[in-house]
Order: structure tokens, then sequence, then C-alpha cells
């Protein structure tokens, strides 16, 4: 039969899924239904049961974060999601291959539905996880910057929002370490974290950042990034970088505007102490950058004859 | 002269210190008291110079909190402060001898000020900070259980809290690993941090747990404490340990009671299990042993003629 189930008038300020059960215990099934504020919606039910209407998932969307730390290249990979939103959407930033068993099954134990796996920029000291990922979860799409030159499903750009159930990360230009590295930032708006959260790749590392003697780097960008597009939000915004070396974990905008032995300095300083850090050749670069410019997939690409 | 301030009655749910400030620029001072909810308070300033009233830190207490890892033996450390109250006072959880300075200067460059210096149980594999920090930074009390036989300032007991600022961790006592482990767990309260958050040494680690074959340890009793004392605090507690060596940083008790493969068996099971780890004597174990049963300070006990 056809059941005219009625007409809903949302007036909630933000997407509240309504869920649909029918009331036999031996056919369970579901439907989510989700609503603008204030839109006016009628549905028909086609069913032969009666329906029981609950609300769910009225509280704001909160946020399961977990640092998760690749120690041979003292990688920090990233796992974010809205685990008040019912399909509990997932995402990795700078997952590391060698590790991505561990970090799939974390996100399966979490009952956490993986769609993006993505990159702050083209990793020069590790594989990326991403293609790895890919080939094991179907559905899930890798991201990195249109700027980055490197493949993946979707290209972001500065300004871009990328959302994840009712969260959302936006999208910052921090070029300078590599041309194509962003910062994620996390949401600015009530339902968003607060403080904020800034995923901010090798642009700025904990009293440190990364160096730019290679794949498109300048010092001159990476000082104008930070100082524009890291140190201008809020000073609580803490700051998880894709690296540590020393055991920290975090940090704020605040502290490194205070502390960092290199941004603190003018310009030109700063272009010394990069121009005299005297670093070795990155042992895996001549591995590490041809596969994640093709997301970490090199062994599947076709060979040439 | 003697200036009668005035009756205060103060009718706010919790501590909110006042701030008493003298008018001169040229010789600022600052005077702290605290009063219970509810409490008439009359008291008298002794000034030549008239004192203006600011009411300050009436926000809730406000955790900072940081994750330090030591690579080496693969512990964390853990500091803990109330960035609210106005001393913004700290404590560090199991700090290592090799990484005090580390730690040090981040609590300088925080502002906070380090009261305690506390350990959940004699180590095995590294030796305490405590007893350097105690050198480096006078006023600092040292804090072990007083089940574990070992030296310190001030002794626990299962119940205890201990107070930072308007923040508190309160004791429990998880023995199994060594006689004296004990878990602390941040208060339970409207003004404490939401979930709690329990830093639980080596007897439950990250889908694992401490061994039980050395300082007293027992499988019956680890068992014991883990199901009775962690187990039991809500699902959504955030589990912090003194080690991991996968990468983890933080796990819940609602997932360790489901994915834990040791915890989540029968006592006769996970006494079998434990009884057939077959693991190496611990390298560390003869030289921290006795170090961390002084506080770390065994170089400067008198030396036996």
């Amino acid at each position: 039969m056809l059941l005219n189930v009625g007409t809903f008038i949302r007036s909630a300020t933000r997407f509240s899924p309504f869920i649909i059960t029918h009331s036999s215990p031996s056919s369970p099934s579901s439907f989510c239904f989700s609503f603008s504020p204030n839109q006016t919606v009628s549905f028909t039910l086609k069913s032969s049961q009666m329906a029981s209407f609950t609300t769910l998932s009225q509280s704001p969307p909160k946020l399961l974060f977990r640092q998760l730390f690749e120690k041979e290249s003292s990688t920090y990979t990233y796992l974010l999601a809205d685990c008040s939103h019912p399909d509990k959407p997932a995402l990795l930033i700078d997952p590391v291959d060698r590790t991505v068993d561990r970090d799939l099954n974390l996100v399966k134990e979490l009952g956490l539905k993986l769609i993006y796996a993505m990159n702050t920029h083209v990793h020069a000291d590790h594989v990326t996880g991403t293609g790895l990922i890919k080939g094991k979860v179907p559905g899930v799409k890798s991201i990195i910057s249109k700027a980055s030159g490197s493949r993946a499903d979707v290209f972001v750009e500065p300004g871009d929002k990328i959302s994840f159930g009712d969260l959302f990360l936006e999208v910052r230009a921090t070029p300078g370490h590599t041309m194509g590295c962003v910062t994620y930032v996390t949401g600015d708006g009530p339902d968003q974290p607060q403080p904020r959260m800034a995923f901010t790749g090798d642009a700025l590392l904990i009293r440190g950042c990364g160096r730019t003697d290679f794949q498109g780097g300048s010092s001159q960008q990476l000082y104008k990034s930070v100082h524009s597009q890291i140190f201008t939000l809020p000073k609580e915004t803490l700051l998880y970088p894709a690296h540590d070396y020393k055991g920290f974990s975090v940090t704020t905008v605040g502290e490194e505007m205070l502390y960092n032995p290199r941004l603190t300095k003018d310009e030109e300083t700063f272009k010394n102490i990069m121009e005299n850090l005297n670093l070795a050749y990155p042992k895996m670069i001549d591995v590490a950058v041809p596969a994640n410019m093709v997301c970490g997939l090199q062994d599947l690409e076709p060979k040439a004859n």
C-alpha cells in the first residue's frame, strides 16, 4: 500500500536526518532522508507496515580525531570523522604506505566510512598510502592540490571546502616546501571544532619548517605562506604537522608566532637560515616523488616497452 | 593605612579567584584569594594606595594537554595544566630522564608553573625524569603510589585526588604489571574535562597491556584491575597509555572493551596468554628499577663504602 506519511517543516538550523524504521523486527530496514533548514518536505512511503518515526542526530557534529605515527619517516597521519553523522564519514590526511593496514583496521574497528585519502603535498620521504587505500577500500577518493601536478581523483584549490558529514576542511595554499603544498583547516563556524585545527603538512613543523631546496621549493614563498595563511588563524588554533622528530605532537599558532626559531625572524634572516641548512639529499626522494606523483601507484602503471 | 575593602558573598558554583591589583604602575603586585561557593568573606587590605578590583577566571577551568613521545623506550609523557587559572599550574605524568630538558622548555614556553612530576609506576624500561626535574625546578613535588614502595615527595592511595588549579586527577589502583601501578583519571564533574581521560601507565596499552612477569606482576591481578577500575569508566573515556609501539596515540574504554586482544578474553585465557608471551629480559631493568625506586636520583644517593 501507499502510505502518505505527511508533511514536515524543518526549522532546525542544521542538517538532521530522519530515520524511518519499520515496526517489524523480522524485516529491519531504515531510510535516511536529509532536509535543508526550513525546507518543506512531503513524501510517500510504500509499505504494508506501519512506520515509526525517530529523529536522530539532533546533536551537533562531533569530531573523532586520531593522530597516528609512522616511525621510519617520522610521519603523522591524521584520521578525522564526523561520528555523530549516521554514516560516520571519515578521511585520512597523509597516510603512509607502510601503515595502511594499521590505519584501515582502525577505521573498520571504529565503524567509520572512509571517503577521502588526502595528501598535503607530494612527499619526498615516504610513499603515500592513498593508492593502496584506493585498492583496498573501493569508493575512497584521493585528494591533492591542483598545484601539485600529481595524479588524484579530486584536485583542490585554495578556498575549496572538503566536507565529511556536517564537518568540513578548508583548503589554504601554503607553497614553499613544495610548489603544491596546502594546509587543511577545520571549518569556521558554530558547529565546527573549537579551537580550529590546521594540518600544515611540511609548511610549518613544531618549532621548525620543511626544507625549501627541492621540488620547486622557495624560502621566500614559504615565509609568505606561513605568515599569510597560518599565522593569520586564531592564536589558539591547534597545528598538526606532517612530521615531528622530537616527540612533540601538536602546537598552536600563538606558540609558533612566539617560539618558532626560523619563522619568527624577518624574511631575509629566514632566507639565510634556509640557504645554510646543509641538509643531506633525502634518501627516499628518488623513489617517493615519482610514486607520489601517481598517487603511490607507480607499480600499477603500464610499463613502457 | 588600613583600607577596609568590604564583604563579598560568593554565589558562584565554583572556585573563582579575585585578583586585586594596585593602581600604581610603578609597583605592580597582585594577590590571589580563593573562596568556596556561598562563602561570606571579609578582608582588610593594608595599602597606602587605592585598589582596583577585577574578577578573573570566571570561565570554567581549561585543560591544556600535551602528549610527548620518547622514542628509545617508546614512552609517552603527558603534560596537563589548568590554563584558565592565573598560576597555570601544571603536572607531568611519566617524564623520562632523556627528555627532561625538552619537557621543561615546553613548560617554560607555555608559561606554566610545574607543581608535580608523577609516575604511574616504577618503570623498568627507562629512568624517570622526576629526580632531574626536582633538581632543575625547585618546588616541584614528585608523586608515586604508596604501594610502589618507591621514594617520592607525595605518596598517593586509591581514591586520592591530585589537584592542579581547578582541575584534578583521581587515583585508581591498577596493580598487575607491577604491584604499585596506578591509573590517574581526570575528575568527574561539570567543570572537569569531558570526555574523561585516564592515564593508564602499563596496566592497559592500546590493544595490549603491560607484561606481568616481574616486579610483583600478576596476570590475575592485572585482569581484575583493568576490568574493575578502567572498564567501569564511561565508554567514551580517552585512555592514554605510558607506551605505544605501533604509532597509536589514544584509545577509548569502549574500543578496548571490544578490541583488546588480551583483555576481552576470559580470565583463564588471559592468564594463559600472559604466561606464554616469551618476552626477553628487559634490557634496561637492572639500571631503571633501582634508579626509579629512588625517584631517578640514584647517582645522588650516598654510596656505600
